[in-house]
This record gives C-alpha cells, sequence and structure tokens, in this order.
C-alpha cells in the first residue's frame, strides 16, 4: 500500500456542480462560493465557464464572477473554454488555467458535438497554442474514461489515446473522468496504470462521479495507483444529466473526511468546508448530497454525544 | 492486488434495518422482505431479533417473522439474542444462526448496557453453549471496532481482545463493525490484519456503515486483506441512531455493484436487488439511500440513454 503523502483537491462546485441549476444562481452567490472555497485551502476552483450563454445560461456571468473574486495568492482559478472566443473571454478575466475537453467515448463524442474524438481534440490546437503564449496552465479533462451512456464500455487504449493527443497540446494536467460514475476500483487501477504510462502520474487527476457509490472507492484505488490530484463538488453539488435524482460528483467532504483518516495532507479545513456546503445547499433550496457533511452538522446540531 | 474470488452477503436490513422504525412495519412486509432477499440469493438473512418487546417494539414479531419465512434450501437465516430467553425463543423458531454481540468500547459498553466489555462477553456464554449444543451456528458481532461515538478513538487491541473472547466462545464467524461509520480504509485494513491473526480470515466478516460516505472505500480495503464476508442493507436501511439524518448502514446494491465490477462472485442478482430496495423504501415511506439503487431505477424509468 503505497498512497501519496499529499494530496491537490480540485474543487469544480462553482462550475460543474451548478452548471445544470435551473434556476440563476446569483453572480454573489457564485462569487462567495469561489472566495469560501479557496479560503478553506482549496488549491484550485475551477470557478465557471467561458461558454455560448445559449448553451449554458447557468454561466453567462462568468467575466462578472472572476471579476468579483478575491484572488487569493497560491490558489488557481481555472475556467472550461470551449474555443477561442471563450479563450479570449477567460484571458481578459485573468483566469489562471485554461481547460479544455474531449470523450473517450467515440460515441459520445459524435452524440455530443458531431465530431470524432480525435477531430474534437484537433480543434482546441488554437486555444492550446494561445493558453501556453499567454503563459498560462492548460488543463485537459477526459470524459467517458470509465464508460459511455450510450457505447458503454470505453477501452483502456482509447483513455491513453486521449492522453497523449492533450499531452501533444501542451497539457501541464490531464484528468480521468468517470463522467457517468459508472467505475469500479480494479478498472479505476488499470485505468491510471495505463494513463501513468503516457503521462506523468503527479499531473493526471481522477474526477470521479458518486452515481453508483462508487467514487470513494475509487479515489482509494486510485491513491494506490500513486495518484495525487482528484476532483470533488463540496455538498456533492451538481447531478448526474444522465439519470434525474441520481448522484453526481462526489463530495468534497467525504473526500477531505477519508484522506484525513488516510493521514494524506490536502491543506483543506474539513469544518469550514462543512460549512460551506451547508450554505450553498441551503442557498440553492437541495440537501446536501455529502454524507460526511450531513453526519457532521447532525452532530453539531446535537452536541456532545452524536458521531464522532 | 489480492482480493476474494467469491464473496458472501450477509443482508441485515430486516433487522438492523428496520429495528429503529419508529413507525411498525406489518408482519407480513417483514416475511416478504426476507423472502425476496433469499430468492435474490442472498446466503444469510439476519431476519429479527428476539429481544425484550419493551426494549425494541420493532421486532416484537420475531417468531411470527420465521414462522411465515419461505426457509430456501442453504440460505442461512440468522437472529439476533440478548440472553437464554431470547435463545429459547430463536430456537423454537428454529433460527439457523445465533449472533451474539459486544463492543470493542469500553465506554460504550458502559453506557450501553453498564458493566465491562469482559463481563458483557461472558455473559453470553449460556448462550453460547446452547447454541453449540443445539447443533446451531454461532456469530459473534463486535461494534465499535473503528470507532466509539462516546470515546473516540479505539484501539486494535481491545478489537482483537473481543475477537479472541469470541472465538473462545466457539463462534464459527466473527463481524467487525463500523458501529457510527468513522472509519477509513488505512485503519480498515489494519484492524482487519490485526483480527485475521486471531480468527481465520475466511470467517471474519465487514459490517460497515455509510455515516461519512466511507463504507465502498472500506470495503474494497478490506477486501485487500482478504476479508470474504460483508454486511449490507437493501436501500441502506436503517439510520444512525448518533446522528438524526446521517446514513446507516451501507447500501446492498452499492456493494453488490462493486463487486460485479470487480468480478468477485456474490450470487446475487443485482435486477432483483434494485427492485425489493425501491419497494421496500415505498413501503416504509423513505427515500432510497442507495446510489447505485436510485441511478438504476432512473435508468429503467428513463429507457435507453441513460447512464449505463
Amino acid at each position: 500500500m503505497m498512497t501519496p503523502r499529499k494530496v491537490k483537491i480540485v474543487e469544480v462546485a462553482p462550475r460543474d456542480g451548478l452548471q445544470n441549476e435551473k434556476e440563476f444562481v446569483p453572480t454573489e452567490t457564485k462569487i462567495a462560493l469561489v472566495d469560501r472555497l479557496a479560503h478553506a485551502g482549496i488549491e484550485n476552483v475551477e470557478s465557471t465557464s467561458f461558454v455560448s450563454p445559449k448553451w449554458v445560461p447557468q454561466m453567462s456571468d462568468a467575466a462578472a464572477v472572476l471579476a468579483g473574486i478575491e484572488r487569493r495568492p497560491g490558489t488557481i482559478y481555472s475556467v472550461l473554454t470551449p474555443n477561442m472566443r471563450g479563450f479570449e473571454g477567460a484571458l481578459e478575466a485573468r483566469a489562471d488555467e485554461i481547460v479544455i475537453f474531449g470523450a473517450a467515448s467515440e460515441a459520445f463524442s459524435q452524440k455530443n458535438i458531431n465530431c470524432s474524438i480525435a477531430e474534437s481534440i484537433a480543434r482546441f490546437e488554437p486555444v492550446a497554442k494561445a493558453t501556453k503564449d499567454a503563459g498560462l496552465r492548460l488543463r485537459g479533462s477526459i470524459s467517458c474514461a470509465l464508460g459511455c451512456p450510450y457505447q458503454g464500455k470505453v477501452a483502456i487504449d482509447a483513455v491513453v489515446d486521449v492522453v497523449e493527443r492533450m499531452k501533444a497540446l501542451g497539457c501541464d494536467e490531464i484528468d480521468i473522468a468517470d463522467t457517468i460514475g459508472v467505475g469500479t476500483p480494479a478498472r479505476t487501477r488499470e485505468v491510471m496504470a495505463a494513463a501513468s504510462k503516457a503521462f506523468p502520474r503527479e499531473r493526471l487527476s481522477g474526477h470521479f462521479h458518486d452515481t453508483y457509490g462508487q467514487a470513494i472507492g475509487n479515489i482509494y484505488a486510485a491513491l494506490l495507483e500513486g495518484i495525487e490530484i482528484y476532483h470533488a463538488s463540496v455538498a456533492g453539488l451538481g447531478g448526474c444529466p444522465y439519470a434525474k435524482g441520481a448522484t453526481g460528483n462526489v463530495a468534497t467532504e467525504d473526500v477531505v473526511y477519508m484522506l484525513n483518516g488516510l493521514g494524506i495532507e490536502t491543506g483543506v479545513d474539513l469544518d469550514q468546508l462543512v460549512e460551506i456546503g451547508d450554505w450553498i445547499s441551503r442557498a440553492i433550496g437541495k440537501p446536501s448530497a455529502s454524507r460526511a457533511g450531513r453526519a457532521l452538522i447532525a452532530k453539531k446540531n446535537a452536541g456532545v454525544a452524536a458521531c464522532v
């Protein structure tokens, strides 16, 4: 058993967590969410995306969010950009890291953006070049790395192929994402081990959804493969667009609880995180999907003799 | 990575899952739950407990439940018994396995039953002897093995001490229970490794609560230690008496989903299990706490293109 000594958490609640919320979340709430997460010790806050407001109306205030946040020294504020227009917005708004994306599933790529995986990655060439020229960090996110809602199984070679394409574009960090939460620990280890042969292990991250309750098991499995970066969403914000009522992103509270138990440093204050999860859940009127969050809030409310 | 080829699931929903339900669950519902679980391939169904109806009114129909079930050949129907009176009821009702219990936490033992751990185990001597004399299986359940709501940490030596006492009573199987769900994977492995030195590994089981979202991670960790028996509760039935609103037992659907993904045999039909979880959740008027259960029901309702 060899797990890393230290782990970086990428908080995706402000972007991945909120983007599918039907009701518009006020810009000041989004700013407060980003600032509170950075204050709790999160190293990288995925803050918004510069996409067409027609596609994702919830993210139409991207520039205002980046203009309003505190800019904590050392914190990386990352944003998603689908194209050069998005990149220009992100550059002007002073994002630290540009996130580009592609699927490891051919069926998903065709259904979602009507082109092949290879074409979809190639389209990011200008964004990648402009990002590097501007001296910003570039991150590549690979969706459907453990399964696809359309084609089912996804070959490990297909994941590695996208890793190599993103590496060639100059990505500083690459995310292996289980977009629909179908992965289990042994497969997670195989995928991470294969990806680690194509790209430096310490710059690979795991993005696990908890749709089938497997995320914490998969993160432990990835830790055993030496993966040091994990994505999570406070209060488990963000559902699964492929299964109404199902769970989406793994909750950051549950991840930090495990890492604390394993003695792995994160720099994140769990108490603050639990408060943020409680606050944002109330703000958007949904119960928290974090089990650790709910238990720790219940404990606090009950006083002394509750769950330790 | 060496995980077992086959795992036995002990379903605790009819007993641990229902015992704290305030509203009395009709006896025919309990019987249907036990029968449907056995039919889905569960090898051991913890069916009820023979305790004072003053303590646990929900279990006051223990004899009627055992009289009404189908008795599937090969299935073990186990029951909890706190004393000789309970044992006699269980014997008359033709239980297959008698479950005795004790805490690994001195504070918990004192608070709950007002005696030391050693005394509490010694009190089971007559039950243990009578169980063996009657030719029934004897199982010992060790609560608070990974933490205690009163004293916090629990030493591994304290767990091993209770394992040895239960072994001396003639237990055929011993449960390592994380009663309040505070355990994390590395500690789980340490406790399982230590217990395996005192008692045959293949007859140790893991009983994990999901209060802090750690159960699936802990089960994967225990699998890596070669543990072959796991407790779970369909639909995650049964909350945490120490934190209102918090999660209790790990959901059987989530456990079987992981084991299927790992290629580990259980003999359990996941489709049937998901249907049972949906049915019993409706019957008691609570949403299912199983993530895999909710996702698979959502997928079924949505038709083709939902989460695979």
